[in-house]
């Protein structure tokens, strides 16, 4: 069995939002007992990750990371049309993935008691995001 | 329904190979309406992601990012028999992963309208590389 | 066909740890030819990656390389009640990534000659780790 299913997810800037509710809720509505849940974002400037889910100060020290890791503006950068965030969104989507599975077991979404599952918007403007689910599995 | 199938990409060395036309053209000749596309490369030097389409400058640029976080050569580096490009791929490609999966949805890849398929060379010299397509879904 | 199966992983701190031959076995003993064998671990301090198998100086390469990038307790981070290891170990996990997919092909894993499956530890101290396998296919 195959089910697709869109999410939109309308991020506020650069931050990261946690969207497991949204993704519990479709694994529920589902009548698949053992299986993967795929998510994928439709874009080249968000990502999606599983994060400690408990102290935020992990999701904030992260973004810190990440931002001396690439740093927005960095002079080296050619591709500076969109603004100083474009070129350094794409690194870091690209190095935190746009994919993301993970097992169903006994009609519930496996994942261990500290990880959540995050959208990670990379531009500093809000932007509307698309998520599409495929769960599979019997 | 699961189908398997192999491409064979001779790469120039160093650079980023769009394979999103092979990639599409499998998924028009299988009769899959809703399901996933699983790419996997079968190396440890070379590597499968999702890049801005548009510009080539994204991916110069991000080629240019990913040879400052992990200079060839590195004088920390111990495996240097194959040379000084040798540890910086492996290292480049568990970084940026060799699987990818993304969902095909009414018989076509659904990736975003920025969204290419790139094969990232990461050893200077030319190679053969092999990548599985594995189709799966109703 | 799907197959679920778990893995318990008894680490001795941080280092990487090869999985290849649990993962061979559980593909061998299910009777799927073409497929996909999913991989996926159940924490937030711990990931898992496709690494060269054959010399040993490429782990510990990976290793010093990663330890540079993300450094324990550096000066920037907040979350550090768990110790120096922690922050790091989150931020190691998410670079490198929690899940893992590749084909099953007449039967077999289908790896690269020098493709081994690595569970990496990212705490100091020893943990135990549990993986869910999923096998599917036909």
């Amino acid at each position: 069995m195959v089910i697709q299913q869109q999410l939109q997810i309308e991020t506020r800037g650069r931050n990261t939002y946690n969207i497991t509710p949204q993704v519990e809720q479709a694994i529920r509505q589902a009548d698949i007992t053992t299986g993967i849940c795929q998510l994928f974002i439709h874009h080249t400037s968000a990502s999606l990750i599983l994060c400690e889910n408990a102290d935020p100060t992990v999701r904030s020290d992260l973004e810190g990371f990440m931002a001396r890791l690439v740093p927005d503006g960095d002079r080296h950068f050619d591709h500076t049309l969109e603004g100083p965030d474009d070129m350094a969104a794409h690194i870091r989507s690209i190095l935190t993935k746009m994919d993301l599975s993970f097992p169903i077991s006994r009609g519930h979404p496996a994942l261990g008691t500290w990880q959540g599952i995050y959208l990670w918007e990379h531009r500093t403007h809000p932007h509307r995001r698309q998520v599409t689910l495929t769960l599979y599995g019997e």
